[in-house]
């Protein structure tokens, strides 16, 4: 197992949200947690002679006998803790000032500030999760609608690292065997027929392909969907929106801020998120700066997961504009929706749904049709094991080229000591996943993006 | 005791800062603390049959068996709690989208969202802090600058509660005897002799006014001193902030959005927080945008607690545009500079401190003066009790209303009942500071400005 330089340093950092509120919480971990509170801390008794899992009420003083905070210090003795190391968490009044103080404090006691996701890293180091469940931790936080929460759970709970290390086993028994086959090759005590070993790599290549034909409805459910809205002003649009979001199954209650200023709107559909985008106009134009709004549109529309296509009932079907659309987005990824389906005795055009945004007619259908299709790539379950990681996904696609590379050495009945390579090699990338095999660079580019305190 | 008619309701609040983090903590209290948890939490043991103190690991899960989240969860047995109630905090992922899952959970199990403030209110009517240091929590929470801190610590500590209740007690053992003498006035015996009762109301008095003299340095070192820049463009004003803001012994790092748009920036001198505001012109003018920013400027000048007058030492001095600044503010509140003394032999005007934001000569001298000027009402620390409240002060002065009557019925030879009544009165006032008098509307306003959760 990697071992981290720093690993024997006492970390410090604030764990709850920046900002005002009633109580802060702030993190220590490592040998030094209760010794470096020796002197700044009175309670009624010294926290390095607390037991475990106990709370205790004091002050923390600084070098002048000035008093910073009353606080409650929570003990967590090794290695029955989050990072499995001595730890403490102080519980300070929520005020960032406060906050600093004791921080500032506390540093000067042979304890350093931690990195982003330190504390995770150290769960990792030690033992206490593997590398795709210390992932997760930071998509559980980052988790805002029910299917992510779930997907991030699942991940956290173990299922995909279960999977994959039933895999990895699978790979290094078949490698063993062969390398056994080998070293007893002159007595002619063949332990694995070359039958036998491509029949296990057939069925750790088709396991393997199952995991990677969840991902993109594991992504969708960690990372929502993008839905590009098109259609001429005239069409509706914005009273059906309204409609839209009155009606669908939750709304997303906390919208962090985006960059791609033709948001509209985010909500909750079968636990899943939606992003709906407004797009400008995407007809040929001669206007230069119509013709930035025309790229931008279809570089979105592109982009995008789905395409909602509104259209009136009222007027003709507004044929050129679906032309130009299916151009640049498939015809399955394409809703076209027929509006104020109220106002006309029939419809003259065929659509995939109609709606009224004034009776409300068709919405529930709308709604059900954007989760198919949004969910359309498989039959998953959140329930089951799921990749939702680009990382974890990569790591797949390469143990997929080694276990190639071993069919194509049986193929050319090559030796079985380049077979077990490959098929090492496979086992090293899945490894990868959970971390059986990691370098610093890998640990530091997950955890790099992790909050400071987790 | 004023008793809250929900007194007997369990509450339920997100005690951290809204936001993602690494961890959020939910804070329950009342009778059905442990119980909400029963049908939810899942640990080695029940939540309810914990003991006080102690720290348990488990997950929250929802009707459907489907795991919300793994949790720490404090047990805090009453009396020995915040609130002096049953209660637990509930540590969980850091996700706003966890949070309000479980929060809505809890809240099926015979408990409600807390108001702002509640859980302080409820420490308070329970007897654990009177209600100038349930006050002070929330000054806590805000503090932002050495001093801020220190005094709203003092005031947690009950610095000022304990002044104040002396006084109080005073007047209740003068009323008192007062009231005895006059059960006992036709056997003619006298408990108190009118001077006595006089040199008592003079003693109350002249303390009060004591603490009255406190509330100018209170309300700076709790909200800070306003400082306004006056001076032309071109006599270096950037160039100077820019200085101070290096020199400035401490700069105050959390800026929290202001609606004042001439602000420029803020600082900590000795611990005190300075806001500097940039003033526009403040000469005649007839253009009508002109005019509107003069007024403003003016405005903000007289608001201001100090004035900054920069001249530049190599012109004129301003001479008109001084003039026109006694007219709106006392000589002793403006701090006339000259700036650039490096550039010039030798002063050709007379300032209160000559500075070069190229050399750093005066700057020193300049933060001194700003720091004795800002506490130049008093000779207080924060070590010893201090006013620093609207309310508090309301009620002293209103105390000083009775005394004053008091005086005047002992003036007026008046019967000792009406002596006893003001002093009663006067009692009272002083009453409300620490909640032993106190209204719901008086503990509404209070407690309305808090955070839900504290």
């Amino acid at each position: 197992m990697y071992t981290h330089i720093n690993n024997d340093d006492t970390i410090i950092a604030l764990a709850t949200p920046p900002g005002a509120g009633a109580i802060s919480v702030i993190r220590i971990s490592g040998k030094n947690s209760f010794k470096c509170l020796d002197n700044l801390f009175y309670g009624k008794l010294k926290i390095s002679e607390a037991k475990t899992h106990t709370i205790h009420y004091g002050k923390i003083v600084d070098e002048n006998s000035e008093t910073i905070d009353d606080v409650l210090i929570s003990v967590f003795k090794n290695p029955h803790s989050f990072t499995g190391e001595d730890s403490v968490e102080i519980s300070t009044h929520g005020s960032q000032f406060i906050v600093q103080k004791i921080i500032a404090l506390i540093v000067q006691n042979d304890v350093r500030l931690a990195e982003p996701g330190e504390f995770t890293k150290r769960s990792f180091l030690n033992g206490k999760m593997d590398l795709a469940q210390a992932e997760a931790v930071a998509d559980v936080i980052n988790s805002r609608t029910e299917s992510s929460l779930r997907g991030a759970r699942n991940q956290l709970d173990g299922l995909l690292s279960a999977r994959v290390e039933y895999l990895r086993k699978s790979l290094v028994d078949t490698s063993s065997l062969i390398e056994l086959g080998l070293d007893f090759a002159e007595e002619d005590i063949e332990f694995l027929s070359i039958q036998q070993v491509k029949g296990k790599i057939d069925e750790i290549v088709s396991e393997i392909n199952e995991l990677l034909k969840t991902y993109s409805f594991g992504k969708i459910i960690k990372d929502g969907v993008n839905v590009a809205i098109v259609g001429k002003p005239n069409v509706g649009k914005s009273s059906l929106l309204n409609y839209f979001l009155k009606e669908a199954r939750a709304i997303v209650s906390d919208i962090p801020g985006t960059t791609r200023d033709v948001l509209i709107e985010e909500l909750q559909i079968d636990g899943i998120l939606f992003r709906l985008y407004d797009t400008a106009g995407i007809r040929s134009t001669e206007d230069a700066i119509e013709k930035e709004g025309v790229l931008r549109s279809k570089k979105a529309i592109k982009e995008s997961d789905l395409v909602l296509f509104i259209n009136d009932s009222t007027m003709e079907f507004d044929e050129d504009l679906f032309i130009e659309l299916l151009k640049i987005k498939d015809r399955d990824k394409i809703i076209v929706l027929s509006n104020k389906i109220d106002l006309v005795e029939r419809q003259n055009f065929k659509s995939d749904v109609g709606i009224s945004s004034r009776t409300g007619e068709g919405i529930k259908e709308l709604l059900d049709l954007l989760s198919q299709k949004a969910v359309s790539d498989g039959n998953y379950s959140e329930r089951s094991a799921i990749v939702n990681n680009i990382r974890h996904y990569e790591s797949l696609k390469s143990a997929m080229v080694f276990l190639a590379n071993a069919n194509e050495s049986i193929g050319n009945k090559m030796s079985g000591e380049f077979i077990a390579i490959d098929l090492r090699n496979a086992e090293s990338s899945l490894g990868e996943i959970i971390g059986k095999v990691s370098s610093e660079d890998i640990l530091n580019n997950i955890f790099s993006e992790f909050c400071i305190g987790k």
